[in-house]
């Protein structure tokens, strides 16, 4: 573990990683910390908080570069070693490392543009009647000390630095990150380039640390410390509500952004199927079957009108599965509930096809089932998340039990419609309810793939996250660690920049309403 | 009630206004309604949220100047009905009648000026590599059907058609209202005023409804109805935070924003006490008995360094309040829990003054005390928020003793500091202490009075609110019944007008970044 930018070894049991492609455990061994490390790390993030925040933009923008320099210095052993922990390819992390780089760069490009200080100013009106009004500026603010979960399908890009950490370090909060027992290697690289950083740039120490624990016993610390004043996290549904559930419980309650539980519909018109069915199908195991189906935007739910366009779908689906090798997931508790979940929903549903069975030990064995449209409203089974590279088709008999199906979804990260101009009608239909459910819609694609932009929204309705106000990928995830502060009649000497006369900082301000760049 | 535009009776308890001026209790009866209503008005606003949502801006923004009209358009029966109710002064009244027509037509404004759709597009890069980037584009869209508590102290500007409606409403959200049992007649005249609007506008009629009923029983089955998305709420704190639990036990839980308790610290300087002292205590007096303290933003606690200046002070406000009269408090409860409330102060702290005895039965008695900083840091007691015109005034052995003050103070809707340039160094220091701490901050004012505008601050942290990253007063309370949605590769002809080719609406966007208005 990293304290304040001291190596410390935890008291507590021993984790390692693990080789899933391999089947092998990996040296050396890390422990889990206690409570006392949990203190500590706290602690010094409070300590850090007041110097922290004081740093002018420019500083922590170039904080931001200097972490991003300093893992692409180490990508020669950072690579290989989340290789090694994840089974995933070679070429994903190496891609992720560019991911979780570019996130720090943006993160620095959207504290120099300006706008996250939300800075609006209502001027003074002496002469106004009956009562003259008060100069009146307002400002975003950081919330203090983040606690941060790392997630197990991204070592990198959700992980030590990546985008809950960097968005809550450009906003001016100390983070405390929970390293994922899946990669603790990869983690301590991480935190070794981000404490570096800490130190090359002269912040505060206590800016940064990482620690490794369980979540009920160690998480729940974190949480709970009353230093902790916000905290982003992405896993598991269950695990993402004992956090929420904490937090709600504190003295002082303190917003959770837990990002957990999603199936990311994807919708088939029929004039996409008559058109490109088989490619569809194809298409479709591509994006369900990447990365041994791990991600958050898996589509794992494709709903349809039954007919000869599906059924050719289905051919080339299962053509295309029927084949796939099985490969190596994240740990060996994620490939057991995955084989729990898909045993799941063969009790309910119809199995179309199942991958080839050949794999290591913890590997994902793809599968597909179908199911008719009251059975899946009727299911809480089918509606729930299977981790991994495991779809339920939905043969709907028109489209108004396919929007019984739209009405029917809890919140979800995405929904992707494949659809024909033939099919704009019927589309634009369903996409006010789709609205309702997911936080993307997207046109003839598939949810896999979030780019890391200034549009993207990366949340949505719960249970997708704990709080559909926000997103966790893209730059305006850094509002999820800021808060308002209105000044009033506050002397211009003591205005913090943002608001003072003059706009010295150059910022796109709301003056009495309207935007202006003077 | 009034439920999707049609007047109904309850089935409960009944209830009258009161008026604590007079002491007598008002015609006519009004009744509680039961879970049935709720269901009923819930369903109907679910209903209307389709059609509702689908209106645009402008339709919207006229829907609220309709509303703003009606209020106005029944002004004379309104504003007596209101003083009887309340027993607050008739030009407090009137005003508030002013502050609640101005703030439905700030939302209207807000709705034209369009930046609360949050306007964002990242426009496709086919040719990047080693993947192409897809279009993708964000705008805002309502979270749905909204509860609003009515607050007792504002009858008019926090409560049915206060910021809460206003904001939510202007969201594009129908809301359900919980009128509050202290003023039953101006709520019914005001619900009429806006279900009249939303006939008039060609809404569907589920768009507003108005219960009554307890907290504990219509109010928690309100805030559990599946079909609500957010609840806004003025009151106390066991109440606020009553509802927050419930939000959080939900299936599906839900955002509270909850404005409860605040003590609105002041913080005299050495300077300003040296050069006003006596007028800053009469000043401090009048705010502390306006409307009878009955305002989240009183200032119940003063805090400056012990000395001829700080005697001064408090010799000017005792002469201010000896002669004070008792003056009548919105209902019977809450002048017992004042009462309640001084005793328990007086049993900790130092007695500088009480106001007048003389009064109406359900009237507030002016009280002000005082301690030291260890003591204050060491009670819960002398942090408690006292509804009504009490005050606590710290004497403080130097500038450190006043910042531990700060430092152990909860959450706050403001902090004032009394400060002459001779004092900004002084200021200076304290004022990032106050930023974590309070929504607001002031200098040389009083915290009593809010501006509705587009830069107030009227949240806090922890528990002055449950969520210190909104604000219940001004433009910005729109952003809490709204939710980020992004589209990617949505054909334009399908695309929403704010995020639409060619800008149609002549919006402010951020297209990759940057502001824009092409």
């Amino acid at each position: 573990m990293i304290i304040a930018g001291q190596p410390v070894s935890g008291t507590g049991d021993e984790i390692r990683g693990y080789d899933p492609a391999a089947g092998v455990d990996l040296e050396p061994a890390y422990r889990y910390g206690d409570d006392s490390h949990v203190d500590a790390a706290c602690a010094a993030a409070a300590e850090a908080f007041g110097a922290y925040r004081a740093t002018t933009a420019e500083q922590r923008a170039v904080f931001l570069e200097t972490v991003a320099d300093n893992i692409e210095a180490v990508r020669e052993t950072l690579v290989p070693r989340a290789v090694a922990e994840s089974g995933l390819p070679q070429a994903r992390i190496a891609g992720e490392v560019g991911r979780t780089t570019g996130q720090l760069r943006l993160f620095a490009a959207v504290l120099r543009e300006g706008s996250w200080n939300g800075a609006r100013i209502d001027p003074a009106q002496p002469d106004r009647t009956p009562a003259p009004r008060a100069d009146i500026r307002q400002r975003e603010i950081p919330l203090g000390p983040v606690a941060v979960f790392g997630a197990s399908n991204f070592p990198l890009a959700f992980s030590v630095a990546g985008g809950d950490t960097a968005s809550a370090l450009a906003a001016g909060c100390p983070v405390v990150v929970k390293g994922h027992d899946a990669h603790p290697g990869t983690s301590e690289l991480v935190a070794r380039a981000i404490a570096a950083a800490v130190s090359a740039c002269g912040l505060p120490a206590g800016t940064f640390s990482l620690l490794f624990g369980s979540g009920p016993g160690l998480g729940t610390a974190l949480v709970t410390d009353p230093h902790i004043k916000a905290v982003g996290f992405t896993g598991s549904r269950s695990g993402g509500t004992a956090l929420v559930a904490a937090a709600a419980a504190r003295p002082e309650p303190i917003p959770v952004y837990a990002e957990m539980s999603s199936i990311n519909p994807v919708f088939l018109f029929d004039g996409a199927l008559s058109t490109r069915a088989a490619d569809l199908g194809r298409a479709f195991v591509a994006s369900l079957t990447m990365g041994s189906g791990q991600f958050c935007t898996n589509p794992g739910l494709v709903i349809a009108v039954d007919g000869p366009g599906l059924d050719e779908f289905l051919a080339a689906a299962r053509d295309a599965l029927v084949d796939a090798p099985a490969t190596p997931m994240l740990t060996r508790g994620i490939a057991q509930s995955y084989a729990k979940g898909v045993d799941a929903l063969a009790a309910e549903a119809d199995l179309v096809v199942r991958g080839s069975a050949d794999g290591p030990e913890a590997s994902c064995r793809a599968a597909l089932f179908s199911t008719d449209a009251a059975s899946f409203r009727a299911s809480g089974v089918q509606q729930a998340e299977v981790f991994g590279s495991s779809s339920l088709v939905i043969r709907c008999a028109d489209y108004a039990d396919m929007a019984s199906v739209a009405a029917a979804l809890e919140g979800q990260l995405t929904a992707t419609l494949q659809a024909d101009e033939i099919d704009h009608p019927a589309a634009a239909a369903l996409l006010p309810v789709l609205e309702t459910k997911a936080g993307r819609i997207l046109f003839n694609g598939w949810p896999t793939g979030v780019e890391v932009g200034y549009a993207m929204v990366h949340g949505g309705p719960y249970p997708a996250t704990s709080d559909s106000r926000t997103t966790s990928v893209g730059a305006r995830a850094i509002e999820r660690f800021l808060r308002p502060v209105a000044y009033q009649d506050v002397p211009n000497a003591l205005l913090p920049s943002a608001v003072a006369d003059g706009n010295p900082d150059g910022l796109w301000r709301r003056v009495d309403g309207q935007l202006t760049r003077n």
